[in-house]
């Protein structure tokens, strides 16, 4: 810790998360404004609805995919900031630009629903899921770092979990961005590994695990 | 529960009650977004306004069911969250799949209301109700299931008059869903069937009921 | 009290203040979403943003007139739930309803600046505000009505004084209804009468007159 | 405190927290809907994306200025209102405006974003924040004046150094608008100078530095 990089007077962890909690909750639920048919079948011709929709269908895989990676940023935001007891000018910022990265979900996803032939798309969309990653991962790198923002007997094993799995989304990242120059169409897959790494055994926190050695 | 389902560290049911009440919010109020007037009214030939909104009268009982649906869950998910004692990993994906159909709804009106005339667009809807039913109603079943997630004294009567309550947005929507493929216009009449239902005494938990057995 | 009119278990009023304060933040901030320029001057053309301005000066004022406005009911809402210390089925929807309709403020506000010169858009921004404030007064009279959701010792001055107080909106808002008749530029000038009329010493609580009688 | 300026029944510092909290979040998610991408390209002719993002690259810029500079007040806010242990109907109010400019951001970004060579989009966005950061500097100077809605041992260090900050943004902003009428493209770089000011020691509290003295 420099003498530059202090508490901030009368800034408070619970703060961060209430406007954490509400960047989230608008940011997600933004992204049922990309949900918008073709204006060819509104207002009249509306035979040909089911169509449209089924014609549509990879908008609402695009929703569910930032979604739910949205809800995986918000998950391991709290598993963060649950451990972390006080915060520091850089750690404000950091989570500041955190936020700034979780307000562009919903535009990074309309380029992947508008543009959805173009790598260009895959690629903008897989670097903001990146630089998420990526910051959520230095986010728990400084905090931990020398215990300076968390409790002095915070489980060693903890801490080495929580890097093992915010590597996890920055690396899938990076690979559906290469997916995506190789053919456009099978980068959204890689996101789907997030859940099954993220749930094996290997990349989760045991309590009891590190109490019996 | 398995090995598999078991608390996740750093989450506490506050935080996913913070996320809800932030989701509902924004999608209630993004309902009004739908209550756009035809533009050939605008801005110079206003003399119609009367007619154009008259005219428009669906979009406005659209918008008080969406309104009053999204009621109907916000008052049922804080009386499920209000015994839920704890959270598993189950429990938190479970309330993520009903946030991402909570965000839905406002796509949702939108379509009953620019396709009025389209079957498509009412099964749409009523899907959408559906599931967000089916999925509370798995909530409660979850939590409740060997008193997973509730304190071991919780009355068996609340319990159970929780299911009851629950299978009927679910098992309303569905009719709703029929009802549209008979006829269009007369689908959402059946919704005005949940508050009658709820509101009669055999759907309600009456905890002096239970303590005088 | 009916028999029909209980508590509803597992609700709580700061569940309802936090979707409360969640509906009001983001209607509020969709206001901004009217201060829309006319497409013409954007993209090329910017040497007349000053005069597109100006010449949409009227949004502006409509903006701050719906923000305050929202504001006097957001402030009637806390110092209402204030001294609401339960809740019961009625007043759960009472506020469901005033959600609903300060859900549709953007809309209103979007109809008198699109059509400003007609009277049928003040009318229905009135009656929006008539509404609303006619709600927070069924609400005051519902809650202090033998003391039925409030402390047996509030002070009567108080539960007095809010009346008076609740009265003030719905009645200025039926006046700028029917200004609108009259002429639809005057029609807005009535709501400055409210900040005006609850400035005023006689419609304003003070614990210490209470005191000393 | 003259006899008109009280504390207002029923109103708390908390929840006027919880109303910032929350427009803060949606004005600076909103940001996000400025990203908008000439039509031409869309929906076809989806070669040119990545020169349409380059060419774009001012929207970009411009997303994260105002990110930034609302993250600036955010945090301004919450040291102010750290230490503000009571309201005043003042307060109150100040605050509301506070709020009614923060909701203007967004509108503002549109601006320098659709009219970005003309001065006066640079103008209205400089006012903007002129006001706001004028608002942020009365309300100090309101809540701290003869320790009004402050505690009375709050460390007049500390009191000094906020309205040394204070100033900072209305300054800073003012020599923005200023830039803008000698040349529009180079307004925006003065907000950079606000993270400079902020960070250097003479502009920060330093406790130990007062407790020693």
């Amino acid at each position: 810790m420099t003498s530059c990089d202090t508490e901030v007077p009368g800034m408070t962890t619970d703060r961060i998360e209430a406007l954490t909690d509400g960047i989230f909750a608008v940011a997600m639920t933004l992204l049922v404004l990309n949900l918008k048919l073709p204006q060819g079948g509104a207002l009249g011709v509306d035979a040909d609805l089911l169509s449209l929709i089924t014609g549509q269908s990879h908008l609402f895989s695009n929703y569910a995919i930032s979604f739910l990676l949205a809800a995986v940023f918000w998950i391991q935001h709290h598993q963060q900031s649950h451990v972390i007891k006080r915060t520091y000018r850089t750690h404000i910022w950091l989570n500041i630009l955190i936020l700034m990265f979780v307000s562009l979900i919903p535009f990074s996803t309309s380029l992947i629903s508008d543009y959805h032939d173009d790598w260009m798309a895959s690629v903008f969309f897989g670097m903001n899921m990146f630089i998420l990653g990526l910051l959520f991962y230095l986010n728990w790198y400084y905090a931990t770092r020398n215990h300076r923002l968390v409790a002095l007997n915070l489980d060693p094993q903890r801490i080495a979990v929580g890097k093992k799995r915010g590597a996890v989304t920055p690396i899938i990242s990076l690979l559906a961005v290469t997916l995506a120059l190789v053919d456009v169409r099978i980068s959204s897959l890689a996101y789907f590994l997030i859940p099954v790494i993220l749930f094996h055994p290997t990349f989760r926190y045991d309590p009891n695990a590190s109490k019996e050695r």
